[in-house]
């Protein structure tokens, strides 16, 4: 029986399980298979490139449940973009990294739900404050932007501030039905997934670069400036971004001050090794969940694993196998599971 | 009814919950304490005072059951500190920091458990091959010393690794049933504790330090090594320590070469400051699980709160009730539940 939370219920989703708005990886094609699947995908709005928006916005017109998600101090030099975004009628607009509040009128008269990403407990007044709908307590195990607190700690840190009043989700380091009923039982109402849907047939991202994804372990990503800086990109502190290691990162971790003061002879190499889709040099944006996966299904599927194996999970299944087997003491038990290196719990 | 996992059917215990061996802070007191609540206390043998050993392990000679655990590098200077732990009987020696296979042999021919704490794959393979009964997957949220990777990456990472043939214990920002129970979704047979029961009743740390943990947030500590350079102690890489920031972590973090440089004079200031009771100097090591820590009770209380809590959890209480109010929607949920700013789920 699929998981109902206040999320699902506030949403009209089936799982509990959001695709993030991930860049240009996330565009029309991820965010419709997630939505179909029963998720809620949301379409990444990137950094203000209004002709893609406006492309990837009406393949999704009419089409329901879906979000679209954007980079909220980008949006604010281009604040026009959110009109763009509430003419294709998303179910919600979710915006990260910034003030909320200049955009929330605009969202809320559109009868759009506000889904804030935040990574601290004041993020999360400032967006209770704007009338955030949704709020996603984002951990620094996140691939792509993010901050220093970690999933364990900052879950159940917004869940108390919250305090029940709008649906927790829980962001940074999920990829499988373990990570979402964890997030349960911390108090989340769901789960956004980003690196574990980049690794999907749909996701826009170069077929090396989800490769390398499923080659990578949770020691391969690094949380840094040197894309950005690499890039012309200014992002403001606290935020940085996640990434797996290449030659790139590993040149200029250390040597960040040179990388500044050579920024935009840098900047032309990144490009052309980026264009020429050289990833020793050019970034895969990718958190520490990297390590848990291993291949490169359709989001469908990925929604499917997930969702079943929590609801396994939370429904107790391995409970009542471990009881029935609870005399026979067996370090590692699972027994006749199909997953027997999971040892189960009696509650 | 109580959780029943591997470990708890390994070392006879009633809760899956074990306290850290926190140096001198986890004395026979607080290890007594625990394991009479249903939990399995572990005495902290510290850096090697011989006496202090010798006097606390006493204490808990006959007692059952209990562990007394090592900093695996520092045994190593004092390999004869083994025999007196286990002359006391403990059910379980526990070894973290350093490769346990030197000491492996003589735990063992004593009928004493080899549990081994572990910060990544290596680590864990390292422990497995010198025959670890029980692993602890530690992650960076814990307090006192540990490493980087985070508990939501490093518990799925070594319950995958270890495939069932011996319970993964996680250890790191867990201090309440939210925590346990998430951590048993990840694949977890229980948790270390160790900062949650630093501020107990039993623990041997200053008043004062106890009524810091319950001041901070989850904010006010800190990852580094200002606060062993200023004691003279130098850890092997990959190893620091995380504590409450105070003025003397603010003055010397980013200048810890200077600090080197000088650290035989710091380290009179610091033991002084230290002996004076002057927290504002002298480090409280805790963790990131402070943010959810408000009191200072019995330890008893707190295996209670914890165990009880999970349970609550894990047997989906709130489901039934969730599952009653599942037509009328409501963001945020919970309705007259004892815990409303907790949405519930439904398996
Ligand atoms: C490739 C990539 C690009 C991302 N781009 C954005 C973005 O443009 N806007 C945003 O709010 N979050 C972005 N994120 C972060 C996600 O919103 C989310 O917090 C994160 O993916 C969750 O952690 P996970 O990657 O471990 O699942 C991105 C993540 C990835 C992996
Ligand atoms: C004050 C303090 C002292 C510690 N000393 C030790 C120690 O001597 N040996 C050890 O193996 N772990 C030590 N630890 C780490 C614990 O074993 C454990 O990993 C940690 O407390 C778990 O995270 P938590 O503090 O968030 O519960 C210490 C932890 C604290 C808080």
């Amino acid at each position: 029986m699929p998981i109902a939370t206040p999320l699902t219920e506030l949403l009209g989703i089936t799982h509990p399980i959001l695709s993030a708005p991930m860049d240009t990886i996330a565009g029309s094609r991820l965010t419709r298979a997630v939505s179909e699947a029963g998720g809620f995908g949301i379409l990444g709005g990137g950094y203000g490139d209004r002709a893609r928006l406006q492309t990837e916005a009406a393949e999704l017109k009419g089409f329901a449940p879906f979000g679209i998600g954007f980079i909220t101090w980008s949006l604010a030099q281009q604040p026009e973009l959110l009109d763009i975004a509430l003419d294709a009628r998303p179910q919600a607009i979710m915006l990260s990294f910034g003030d909320p509040a200049p955009f929330a009128p605009r969202i809320k008269a559109r009868g759009a739900r506000l889904i804030c990403q935040v990574q601290s407990e004041d993020m999360a007044r400032q967006a209770l404050a704007a009338g955030a709908d949704i709020l996603i307590a984002q951990g620094t195990e996140a691939g792509g932007h993010g901050a220093s607190r970690t999933t364990v700690d900052i879950v159940p840190a917004i869940v108390d501030l919250a305090a029940g009043r709008v649906p927790v989700v829980a962001a940074g380091g999920i990829a499988d039905g373990r990570g979402l009923a964890a997030m349960m039982m911390l108090g989340a109402s769901g789960v956004l997934i980003g690196t574990r849907f980049y690794a999907s047939v749909e996701a826009n991202g170069a077929e090396e670069a989800k490769q390398r994804i499923c080659a990578a372990d949770s020691n391969d990503t690094v949380r840094g400036v040197v894309f950005d800086w690499s890039r012309n990109l200014f992002w403001p502190a606290p935020f940085t971004a996640r990434s797996l290691v290449n030659d790139h990162v590993r040149r200029w971790t250390g040597r960040e001050i040179e990388l500044m003061q050579r920024a935009s002879e840098v900047a032309v190499e990144y490009a052309a090794a980026k264009a020429a889709g050289n990833f020793e040099v050019a970034a895969v944006f990718a958190g520490e969940a990297v390590g848990l996966i291993h291949d490169i299904p359709p989001a469908a599927e990925i929604v499917e694993r997930i969702a079943t194996e929590a609801e396994q999970l939370l429904a107790g299944r391995r409970n009542s196998m471990t009881a029935a087997k609870n005399s026979s003491p067996s370090p590692g038990g699972g027994g006749k599971d199909e997953q027997p290196e999971r040892p189960s719990h009696v509650a």
